[in-house]
């Protein structure tokens, strides 16, 4: 659809309440799983993240990148052990885990912002020594509980303009690579670096009381109100887990949490600069 | 009309190279004439500035007031002397115009942009003796001449995070008052304070080839050509002082100057971040 | 009277303990009414303030102008109704209250201290929504209480090395201008910005515990004290409320308030560079 | 070998001048090849890196990674087509690269920095868009020069008290992925961010007379001697192209460039810390 | 004794773990009595302060001088008067005390790091009044007991770059000097300054649980354990004073206060850069 | 003298041209030979010197020694050598001069300084290596010639705002001491750190035509006169050394240089914040 100027102008100046009250905020967005597979969404969404960050929001990108590791390890011929019915990752997964995601996944996505205009700098749970964590069980090989998040990498980097991007693998003292769950990680790292916002870009909707009714989607959810959620059905399944991180990154101090539809082009501005909103918004 | 999310977002996103061309840089609005006359319109034109601003823009306005002074003169009953019909300002005068630009339309300016969320401090060119003077002529009184632009406290003002407001009245080492023509004192402040970008914003489209016929505006016009556009009439009779004063601010260094047409609504939006842009721009 | 160069040597040096004690402190000076009404000694008054401030003293200039404001009142014909012996504030009337504080009286302050060789700029509370206020009673229009004051815009100035010199106009967030009580005003801005002393100039020499006869001063008081001398008849009539806008500085946080005689020149000088000072001083 | 303090403190004392002449100094080292093959001998190096950083030289790491990138090609059956005997580098190729580089030998480093004490952020060329690279030739794909080396990025990071590792692989403005040949970036980039010293870590004792000789080892070649060198046979197969690469280093304007054996045990250490040095200097 | 290249590579990684323990720490090093006699000693102990000053160790040297104060007093004849065993300082013996002091030892030192390439500036207690003082006993004359320690001139010394030395002679605000024991005004200045360490330099080699066997040296000793040591016997003599400035300092904050032998070559630089360490280490 | 508080704030405004013109420009005071023999006048001219240093002018206290050398050397029976009529300076001399000078003399000014209410750091030209010098002659042992003026340790001392006080003791790169002429230091010093103006306090009252009659002194001299002023015998004597240190203070880029008679109470005060000044001034 095409614009009149007028059009154009009227929309920008409606955004001027929004943007002022994230003047200076850091607002995470915790971006992965299929919102990320198709490449035009993802330019998009780079460039949304672009616009925000060049209107003085603090943003910081968190991604995952399960589909992309589980194609290398198909490719390399790695087969995966199984305890209880969790994948174990010895060394030399772990390896690949951090190849994919913090060499293939994070430098892909920096060059897309770069390409787009923006300045990213893309950190591992590595880099400055973001994210120590230390084995769940030791059957599981290097699957990582977090032990502590240093915001220290991302404040410096915020601090020199760039917009950080960053990929969830842990570290200890010994120098081992650990698989971190995404959306934990993502969730800690919000509330240590003093996040307003987090805004989780996934394929569904929202909180819908009825799955099948777009219509019938919940706008704001206090957290009090999720065990009610559950125990009704309304929250069931894969939403559980996302749910969960919700609220996780909710008691870390972040003020306000989204799940979002990360299909919807736009998403993210929407959400941020339109009075309207969408998706379902997490709250206190 | 109303537009979707999905339309406000892309309209957003499609400012996004505008944006990222201004980020820190000074543009200077000069907002005058029947341009201010109406509440309204004065309102949207305070919101464009304020967006502006949010989005890292370093914005000065710089305002006159002419209708205004004629009014409160009116009022008092002060006959104004004419010489060579030019009006001329004994000090009385010169202290009414103070009073109505730095008091009167300066300081409602910087309440209209406090009223729609923005942070401003109105500055004359006495304050930090901003603007220091001369007499022009004797037997014009307090008509004043540039003779000097101090720079520093528009610069110490931005720094602080504030928009500058200026109402163009100039002072000397004595501490008189002098009434100074607007369009040229912010051609030279544009110049002085290292501006990118200069508006002035008119009750007229721009340069037109047919006066009658807006579609024949002429979107860009080097300096050099203007000789050329004078002496086959194009750019004729109150057009010639507004052109003027654009050249002027270019050879004060400022790199692009545009007059547009203050009426339509979020003019200075549409020509900052929308491609099309509107009105007739001036350059080297 | 003329002085040896061994005389003025000698003077300066027995400033130097004075010297130290407020350097680097803020000194508010609160200039008005018919202290500021003699143009020679409005000039007087300036020098002095460009001093204190040339040796490290932070300077806040904040004035009144009731006179003014009458004087243009009448002068456009503006009749003023009265509710309860109060003046009521209508919209056009603080026009004009804003007119001639933040145009009139503050810039030409403004330009005195420029041409005694300060660097001042001129505030009103309308600019970085300094002064915010909202309706006494529906009954008196514009007359305003504070809300809140905002210290950031004082500090800025500052900051930036510049004397600020302030008119106490109000606003509120519908871009409304009040008109609000001057000494008032000052109390609460001189707390707010953390002043060290307060200095209130007027045309009496300070608390006489004779009003006849100037060797009956008074030269300390205790807030505490002052009930005494209300109800002993000391404090009367006219003193009551300037008395009472010392009080609320002081119990803003305020060390030490003055009362001291403005038609005495350089009293500003006498009282902060001089071991015996002048006038009547408040403390805790 | 067991020392008395005694001869520790001698040795550190020693140093001392050593220490001295590279504070705050930069220090560029390129690491690659079979110098980083042993894992014991990577985590030594890393030691000797972080002691650099924490007695004040501002050390910037880069590395390449041949061997690794070959092993994943082999492992994913990757087949790569010649043209002229240089290996074609499609888009898939480039990613490997890049996720080898980026993900595995970066990453790995900044771990075992961080496991013997350091802080590091590893960088590649896409963040920051620090290497922007164009098609060498379009017959063999994503093979990069250097179009421009942008030291804000490895700057910034200096600045905020991290070790930069750095891996070099391209970026251009459309987010496609370069493969450089890490010699040459190593060169520019130390170049551009203005380094004292680079030392290039090899398999071999530096410069000799006598190939098998060690004895003749040349401590010292300036640039102008090179030609000569080469056409009298002294440098000549494999050497050559890391001559030129320390030429290329020179003339972008640093001023000493070592090649050392990294097989020697804490052989860095040994060219900055002792007189004797080790290995072969090239200065202008 | 000659090392290879390799054997001071290796001692100097060593070091690694103990120079990033104290990067950015203060050490008090207290310097006095016979260990500063022999001149060649000196020098090689200013050249262990400007290497742990070049590697990132805030480093401030305190200094006595007992032995040249006796010297001059020697010199120029001049009896000293005893009370109660004690010696008087008279006015002209305190200006002796100070000119020795500040004027001899203090610059002497301060020459002494600079030829070995260091950066220092000498202080005494005077300067910027870091050591107010007053008299002990009316019939000691200018023997003084600390007032006040002032940590300023010290910190803003180091912020600067340069290693502080320090006499420690008292001043008050009547302009007098003040004879002060070196050892207290080392305590207390430690702790003042928040030292992380102070190291005494004395000619014994510690905490010895038979004087005669060095092999009986008690390596840490807890201040609580200090009493019984004492009553004990282990501590015992001129022993006394040296340990309970030691537990002044702990008092003060100072973490870890050592008695070392700086009659040891480069005793300062074991203690902080080796494991083993040296002398006896005071802690709480 | 008795002053009324009126005629002290009069003197005290006339200063503000004065003190206006001075802030935060560097003064160098050169005070030495009989003008601090006086205590009483010391004190006096510390005052001064903080008045300054408290109303915003960086000031710069350098002073000399002489008969406070001789009188120690004296005391301690050193009899001088002397070759073609210059005293020669062993080593043990220099140690003597060091001490009295930054000893002595040094730190008693430091303390007047402080017992006037001022912050004063003591540096000799040993510190910080400021004064670097070499042998003039082998023969006259350690007389210095002046090879480099290190600025860097008095804008330190400024910056953090302290007065620095300095002897003028040199130094060299193996930790000697030399006796430097402390005219030619102030002289050089003075240039080095960007001096606006550098007054010598001496005990003349400036350049007389006749030198038995005050009425003749000359106020200023463009040095280009003093040749002519030399071979017309106006200049003479013991005058043609402290003349040539102001012409070489000129050269080395101060801009005013003044011959002012210390014995004049506040001669200092006089010079700069009266309107008269008094003395001889040298300009280019």
């Amino acid at each position: 659809m095409d614009f009149t100027n007028g059009q154009r102008a009227e929309v920008l100046i409606q955004a001027l309440p929004n943007i002022k009250s994230y003047t200076d905020k850091i607002v995470v967005i915790k971006y992965g799983g299929n919102a990320m597979l198709n490449d035009e969404m993802k330019k998009s969404v780079m460039g949304d993240i672009v616009l925000l960050s060049l209107i003085g929001i603090k943003v910081v990108l968190i991604h995952g990148g399960g589909p992309e590791i589980s194609n290398i390890l198909n490719k390399v011929g790695k087969q995966s052990e199984f305890v209880n019915g969790l994948r174990v990752t010895d060394a030399e997964t772990a390896e690949y885990v951090q190849m994919v995601l913090a060499g293939k996944v994070n430098k892909t996505l920096v060059n897309n912002i770069g390409s787009v205009g923006g300045r990213a700098i893309g950190l591992s749970g590595i880099d400055g020594q973001m994210i120590t964590a230390k084995k769940r069980d030791e059957a599981l090989g290097f699957v990582g509980d977090i032990v502590n998040i240093n915001p220290a990498p991302i404040w410096d980097v915020l601090d020199k303009g760039y917009i950080p991007v960053i990929s969830t693998v842990g570290c200890d003292k010994d120098g081992n690579t650990y698989n971190i769950n995404a959306d934990t990680a993502a969730s800690r790292i919000a509330g240590a670096i003093g996040a307003e916002t987090m805004i989780n870009m996934t394929d569904i909707a929202g909180v819908l009381r009825d799955v099948n009714d777009p219509s019938t989607l919940i706008s704001t959810v206090r957290i009090s109100e999720i065990d009610a959620l559950i125990s009704g059905g309304v929250i069931s399944g894969g939403m559980i887990p996302k749910v969960q991180c919700c609220v996780e990154a909710i008691e870390c101090g972040v003020k306000k949490v989204f799940i979002i539809d990360g299909r919807v082009p736009h998403s993210i501005i929407i959400e941020i600069l339109t009075d309207e909103g969408m998706g379902t918004m997490f709250v206190k």
